[in-house]
């Protein structure tokens, strides 16, 4: 039923919803662990009432829950606190997101469980991380997106905000937490202990803008955002053709030559404002100007040749049914289906991890519906 | 010299340059690794070549390979060659970013590898993965942020293209990369075995784009760019107050009713427009004209106290400054200080990567300098 990987044999409790904690696990079951889904009776995780929905079923659930087991338990009820317990005895792994304090609240705090479990590794995926001034505070992907940075970078100068079209501030958050883990089970692999990996989503943006913030460091001035355009290299930048944008990547002076003469521009290349990337960042815009002259007289995939020829970095900007339609994608099995017994056959996006030695079969285990692996659960705990 | 980590006593050769590799290695660094960068003599990693600068040293280059060491290696000399094949014979991992096939054509591609050095771990993050039409193809951060999507779902409906202001193309592939090859030392802990990890930022951007690729799979249209609004919940959006922009999340309806009355809106709430999520998505213009209607009497910081007060999350957007600079982002050890030897101190963002069991210290071991471990390494090998 796992998926075949390096986590096989490893037990994920996975008391996480939404998104960034269910980020972290299904990274976890694409690598091959067991995950169980603790979700409260009734509701489930909250998750599987966001849309896209197939027949009643939410399309989003299933994309970031497939493979893992449900189980429904209420943690004020003493036989339900029971049966977690017998399950975290059994694991090698919690996973939380919770705001910070909740665990403890519960009598789950990393402090009471590494004393019952030494072996369990617990990992929490926060708003702000378990210490600081924040830390109990609850965090949102688009509130975390708006206090960490990355949209005063991103858009247009002069316009209003744009966010970022998918959820930096959680899917970020879970990708550390997927490090962090797995760096906490090699290191129990070596020494025998568990330890505690504590993930804030908003430390997590600050660590994605590394060159952005180093900018604020060495100037003493925040950058803004540039719309299309690399923040110091040139041309590096989306330039409109006749049907659309190309992104020319020409990073270094022999390239500028080369997307010059590409572009019957060879003059340009000679050109005393532009022979140095420093002499074309202040000319930005001349060089702007000069390309799109060029580019307005043929569509996007004429010039994506003539680039492609001259051997200058290129590309279009495909949305992300172009994206996924591709043959790259297909061929690195970047699409998968799960076979939903609600919602039929769901086409998935694959795991961009490949593994030599381990199959990356072209189908994964569906989403568990809300408690569905009850009963094969309290079985195996001598529960039933 | 390595950071107190759960990677202590991993040895890393590090034949990678620029962003994506690199990227991978510092977190395997701030893990605890010990990392070797191997350089091309005279010139270095390229980003030692781009700005910012710190008199005449790149921050850039500072900020992402602090705690490594460096070795210049001419793979076209024996003599070198017999340097790096004895690192790789003590190495536990060797990480690289060339474009597909490069590995190969210098004699050090994974099937050689593994030959010689069963024990050995490869990493390989390339533009479009190991297979697939376009696996010898060469990437770069802005044509693969194009090629992938995520731009075509960035932006204001109707304006030109943005780009992610920070570079997810590279960044991204160095966090799945981070999570592959931690599982692959947790694997081979438990048998002994090493795998190949390959990573292509293509496919990387893929597997971030979840939601908008279900939707595209869901409803056969792909999804384009919303401003600063998100696809399904309403209000989840930044509104215009009096001297900024402030985020509200209000993402069930409850806090909509709270939302409101704390407006002084009271009236929106029960008006049959706005009664769910679905019928707020319907009328999400109609919201916004209300919302900024009555935020914009007063600034920003006064309305995020009267979202605090009512309990619905709410947030200003920070510039990179104000991001770093916050209470939160100190108390979280999220910047820490390298002692440059040329540069002087130099600050750079902390590991988001918080674990128990291992201190965080306030500093960092400097970038090394081109070549600069050289002496100490050959005698390692006992090649001096």
């Amino acid at each position: 039923m796992t998926q075949p990987g390096p986590l096989n044999g490893i037990l994920v409790v996975d008391m996480t919803r939404i998104l960034a904690g269910p980020y972290c696990t299904l990274m976890m079951a694409e690598l091959g662990a067991r995950v169980i889904k603790i979700e409260t009776p009734g509701v489930g995780d909250d998750a599987r009432h966001y849309g896209p929905f197939l027949g009643k079923k939410s399309a989003y659930f299933m994309s970031i829950n497939r493979g893992k087991e449900s189980i429904a338990l209420d943690l004020k009820k003493d036989s339900d606190r029971a049966v977690l317990d017998k399950l975290l005895a059994k694991a090698d792994v919690v996973v939380e997101n919770f705001r910070g304090g909740t665990m403890e609240r519960l009598g789950y705090g990393w402090g009471a469980l590494n004393k019952k479990y030494p072996r369990l590794i617990y990992v929490a995926a926060s708003g702000f991380g378990h210490s600081g001034p924040e830390a109990e505070r609850p965090a949102y992907d688009m509130v975390v997106q708006g206090l960490g940075g990355i949209m005063s970078i991103t858009g247009e100068p002069g316009r209003p905000p744009v966010r970022i079209g998918m959820s930096i501030g959680d899917i970020g958050a879970g990708l550390y937490a997927a490090i962090g883990v797995n760096a906490a089970l090699y290191h129990r692999a070596k020494t025998g202990l568990a330890i505690k990996v504590d993930i804030g989503m908003f430390d997590c943006q600050l660590a994605l803008l590394e060159n952005a913030i180093l900018r604020y460091f060495v100037t003493g001035q925040a950058p803004g955002p540039l719309g299309a355009r690399h923040p110091s290299i040139v041309p590096f930048e989306a330039y409109r053709a006749a049907d659309g944008y190309l992104i020319v990547a020409a990073g270094n002076d022999a390239l500028f030559v080369k997307a010059c003469a590409a572009l019957g521009l060879s003059g340009m290349a000679k050109d005393s404002r532009f022979l140095t990337n420093d002499l074309r960042n202040q000319n930005v815009d001349a060089i702007k100007t000069e390309f799109e002259r060029v580019l307005a007289a043929k569509p996007v995939a004429h010039w994506q040749g003539v680039m492609d020829d001259a051997g200058v970095p290129a590309g279009p900007i495909n949305d992300v049914g172009q994206a996924i339609e591709s043959a790259q994608a297909r061929a690195r099995n970047m699409v998968v289906t799960a076979d939903d017994p609600v919602a039929g056959p769901v086409k998935l996006v694959g795991n961009p991890i490949k593994l030599s030695s381990f199959a990356d079969p072209p189908t994964r285990a569906p989403a568990p519906g809300l408690d569905a692996d009850r009963a094969k659960i309290l079985k195996e705990l001598g529960l039933d």
